[in-house]
């Protein structure tokens, strides 16, 4: 990466930087699609959730001001629900914006009719992934579903407190004899509050791992709280070459989960933090 | 650095974290005093200028959100003809939001009344620094003042259009064979507009480098434009190599110009992505 940021480069890198990109809409990022990437074969994304206090349009604002262009949806912003038309056009006002829906989640799934609904709907939405958390008992019907669908489903893990999957081994442990199109959806900061290090997590299980959530964390433990990247106890640059090693092509979806009601500056310093390391990895 | 993010260390970084620091004061932050250096002898810091449309209380508010505690004041905040007790009160609202003011400026110089006001506002501020811009025919006489103040004058390049400083080298090259107080604040983004690469001017005038107004230009000519760092053009790893090369102790502050009328995302971003460079270097 860093023989791109040379004087000698420059003038490329100038022309680049000035095309407008399709993915970038009218974004004034100087980002190009391949620079998003900076280096990696994963881009950065953002996981709907971060977004929770906010509609559609000011999420779309938010990504622009970072030069983010990928986006896990989540229903609070597109219900389960929704009709045709309305999942239609609320993709559509991402698409416009330059914003690459690549999956839907996390979705909760307690009964079969609940599996149903999310496959039905991310067919919709378009994506070929969901983030979900099936029960144990609807895991060999999520198999069925993944087949019938040829879509993947990437199990999220939620830390200690999680009674289903606390740690990525818990996932793993349920699905790695079955279809290859169920897998993982790595929470690192809760991977890190279940006393797992993530840069050995996606290691162990990189042949599962089809999506990942970036997050920093106060300590490593159940209490341990979201925090900007950079700021906590995950190691960063470890977790980056372990993920260059196992050649992930995923993206690296930031869930920002503090100051809520005023997430922009914690994302973006995630963005700037994360970036960096991306670059120098 | 690297050591510093490992699991066995993180007990001790946990202990640490949790303590709450002089200079942070209410802060939320986890950064300790130490931390805020990132493996490095210099901290980061911002440019007033960077809150120029925004006064006193609000500048203060963003720092605080980036963890940022070292500040070069600006005349925007803190006139130069303030009186003492302006100066007290507007200072002691730093020093109460942990926030340490180490120097003063960018300060243009055109007289001597004004080289006069400059070093006596400096001393009632209380800091051993000023950032400026003399006239030629005044580095004399600032000669005459830092040693009979005993005080810095970081002289500030301005980029391809400056009539006086264009590029640091046009500073070094006036004030190398005076008193050793006479020095550079050598802006990298107007350097690198004046074709000169910062991470080899910094190790050319390390015996005079006493400040740094950090931020990223969207190409390296005149028409180079202000961007989040790490978006631009400038090498960040190999400016932090330089710098830790020639033990710089002084700060490195942001100095954003865009946005400027909600600049906290840029400044977030910026920060992230330098404290990441620091933390790898």
């Amino acid at each position: 990466m860093s023989s791109r940021r040379t004087f000698i480069g420059q003038s490329i890198l100038t022309a680049a930087a000035s095309v407008a990109l399709p993915l970038a809409g009218k974004s004034a990022s100087l980002f190009s699609e391949k620079e998003n990437y900076f280096g990696a074969d994963f881009p950065i994304g953002v996981a709907g959730y971060t977004f929770a206090k906010f509609d559609v349009d000011q999420s779309i604002a938010m990504m622009k001001r970072v030069g983010i262009t990928y986006l896990s949806v989540k229903e609070i912003h597109l219900p389960l629900n929704s009709s045709e038309e309305k999942i239609k056009s609320t993709i559509g006002k991402y698409t416009a914006a330059g914003i690459n829906v690549y999956t839907v989640g996390v979705i909760y799934m307690r009964s079969k009719e609940a599996v149903d609904q999310a496959f039905e709907y991310a067919k919709k939405v378009g994506v070929n992934m969901i983030v979900g958390v099936p029960s144990y008992d609807l895991i060999d019907y999520c198999e069925e579903k993944v087949k019938a669908y040829d879509m993947r489903l990437a199990i999220h893990n939620h830390g200690p407190k999680d009674p289903l999957y606390p740690s990525p081994g818990d996932v793993y442990g349920r699905i790695k004899d079955k279809d290859s199109r169920l897998g993982l959806c790595i929470d690192i900061g809760h991977t890190v509050r279940a006393g797992v290090l993530p840069e050995k997590a996606v290691r162990e299980f990189k042949d599962r791992l089809f999506d990942l959530h970036i997050k920093d964390v106060t300590i490593a433990a159940e209490e341990g709280k979201a925090i900007e990247i950079g700021r906590g106890v995950i190691n960063f640059p470890e977790l980056i070459k372990s993920l260059k090693k196992i050649q992930y092509k995923g993206v690296c979806s930031i869930e920002f989960e503090k100051d809520m009601t005023d997430p922009l500056p914690g994302i973006a310093e995630s963005t700037g933090y994360f970036r960096a390391v991306l670059a120098a990895g």
